[in-house]
């Protein structure tokens, strides 16, 4: 049977991430994986949330294991309530949605606010999993240059002059997949712009507690006064990323809408993992689970850079996160990405990702690629830098 | 700040659930809610599902907390492969996504293979669920009508003939909200025409399991040769709807793609919710445990008729379901079941769902509503049948 005549105009163009794909040869425990995004497996706090599990599944597994509400937990969200107000000033007015994850937010705000050909600035390069969805929902993806502190904002300012941009999606603080944070000025810039221009903003804030370095610039979100920043959290980067808790923060008929659309689209998400995550929010020490993940990320961020120093050729830079967990990394042009981390997997076994996956044409050709510190032991990031080096050594001839 | 004019066509006519609504009010717990579709929680394995999950996370705990595949934990996969072998004959060539609930799959199909204002048939009436997940899709609905032993097979034909329809819904098995199960001649029929008219099938079969009277009818997957029917299964109703474990059979390009949009949608169904069905599976004594359900829902909805034969006037009557979780009520047409629902509520605290919601027109007058036998006590069972009884006996004056 012929299945392609079935297919949406939507669902046609789109193709696997690059990233979930390279997951599955990670499989094979030989390969030494700087192509991830997941936290540290070493952080999880394995023997709590045992416990914490077993203790909801006998005192509470009714609730549990029923039917939950659409917008989520009531305690899980007083619970993140209490963590964005340290970081946001969050007006009465916002509402919490929890999400399977923060790819879920993502997405139910592209199902909420794109209609199809609509103009969707996004950073460049950017984040694959929102691109995609996105891309699910037929946007018109438009490209702003990344500059070391952010978004390139004259730029930014001539395409929402030459159309009319619906969306402005950004990771402010140790993008993915440059590792770069942007500036309080820019942000100010930003959310002036998006008035201006009348867009809204998706602000994506996966790694904000992982800050190993510098100093904490305040969230768009914060800045805003009348709900035009959409607001995406996760505890996949402080909690466990398997267990899909991410959240949204808005407002007004947008949020109602957005949370029928979450309704339609998996009813809610589980109660056991929302329970969880709840105990571990009021229960367990996240200060101090945050400073040690913040400690190993800025040490292990610390030795790939020296290992970069050593081994890569002079002629290949890299951005200096001050959090998170990627570094992007710049090759002369000579050098295509793609097929380098071809290589690379193929005759070392080293996994890393090439920023055509990044693109807002995923055919472009690319010198650049993405490299994770987070999930590797030191010893493994050595070798692993030691063998791209040696690649990069030879097609460079340096 | 008005946020109406950033909200897409697509999402802009979608309205709430009714159900989730009053799954808002049910929190009371002085209402006697025959409105859910919930199992009984009496019936939860909470003790065994305490220690599975304290175990997983104790032995195993990384791989639970962990990123997973898009796909889905492969040990489940392999079990729901050996459970759905039993019930049909799948070819080698289907493949197993697990998902966010089976509204997750729903959705995803919709997304995969409905365009904007393609004709898509339903039962009439139908899942709300998924008639809210079509029209986030723009489909264009045509509803066919339930005969006692499913669709009306002439009237599908004359919709299949007039205007070309890519997508045929239908739930065979105790149907939502009839409680109808569809006869073995009109599944046949059913899978001929779609050949004919070259639809896909989406075969929704999440009560198959709950059958308590009668002899099992098989799937329509099992009768299908090409792939051209999508296969929804879940385990809320056998293990747990908090869970939130789904899963869609299908093949080819199109599993593909779903498998890409469900990359795009959650990345993945957590790791732990699907670690615990997996042990639920293998190691629970599924079979007794679907046979106890399969006793009490029986059990009640014999008692729910009884009462409705004491309770209710004469010129009212309704399903004589074989399995599931649902009886429809019929009453003479003089009766607004939505409002006739509105006073049961305020009046009685007594809640269910009228057909409206399950109308492709949610706006459409109609005289049934759904009942649900599977969550009150028998007493509540009796209180609230009584209370709609009088109500009804008020307003027929019988």
């Amino acid at each position: 049977m012929e299945f392609e005549k079935y297919i949406t105009k939507r669902a046609k163009p789109l193709k696997a991430s690059g990233i979930r794909e390279m997951f599955k040869l990670m499989a094979d425990p030989a390969v030494i994986s700087l192509a991830g995004g997941s936290p540290d497996p070493e952080l999880f706090p394995t023997d709590f949330l045992a416990e914490i599990s077993a203790e909801i599944l006998k005192n509470n597994g009714k609730k549990a294991l029923a039917y939950g509400t659409t917008d989520g937990y009531a305690p899980l969200k007083e619970e993140l309530k209490k963590r964005t107000e340290n970081i946001s000033s969050f007006d009465k007015e916002d509402k919490i949605i929890i999400t399977t994850g923060a790819q879920q937010a993502i997405d139910l705000v592209a199902r909420a606010v794109v209609e199809d050909d609509d103009l969707v600035v996004v950073e460049s390069p950017s984040f694959v999993g929102t691109l995609n969805s996105l891309r699910s929902v037929r946007a018109n993806l438009i490209g702003v240059t990344m500059e070391s502190d952010g978004m390139d904002m004259s730029e930014l300012e001539s395409v929402l002059k030459g159309g009319k941009v619906k969306l402005i999606y950004t990771i402010p603080n140790f993008q993915n997949p440059t590792g770069i944070t942007m500036s309080l000025e820019k942000r100010e810039k930003l959310l002036e712009l998006a008035t201006k221009y009348d867009c809204l903003i998706l602000e994506d804030n996966p790694y904000g507690d992982l800050r190993f370095a510098g100093t904490p610039v305040p969230t768009i979100k914060s800045l805003d006064k009348e709900g035009r920043v959409l607001y995406v959290g996760s505890l996949s980067k402080i909690l466990s990323p398997g267990l899909r808790i991410g959240y949204l923060v808005c407002r007004g008929e947008l949020c109602d809408k957005i949370e029928i659309i979450k309704q339609v689209n998996d009813v809610h998400t589980p109660c056991l993992t929302q329970m969880i995550a709840t105990e571990f929010l009021k229960r367990y020490d996240v200060a101090a689970h945050i400073k040690k993940a913040c400690e190993v990320y800025g040490r292990k961020c610390r030795f790939m850079m020296e290992c970069m120093e050593k081994y890569f050729p002079k002629s290949v830079t890299w951005t200096k996160p001050e959090g998170g967990l990627f570094i992007l990394v710049y090759c002369p042009e000579s050098i295509d990405a793609a097929k380098l981390s071809m290589e690379a997997v193929q005759k070392y076994k080293v996994a890393f990702v090439p920023s055509n996956n990044f693109a807002t044409n995923i055919d472009e050709k690319t010198s650049s690629f993405r490299l994770n510190y987070s999930t590797m032991s030191e010893e493994k990031i050595e070798e692993g830098i030691k063998a791209v080096g040696t690649l990069l050594k030879e097609k460079l001839g340096e």
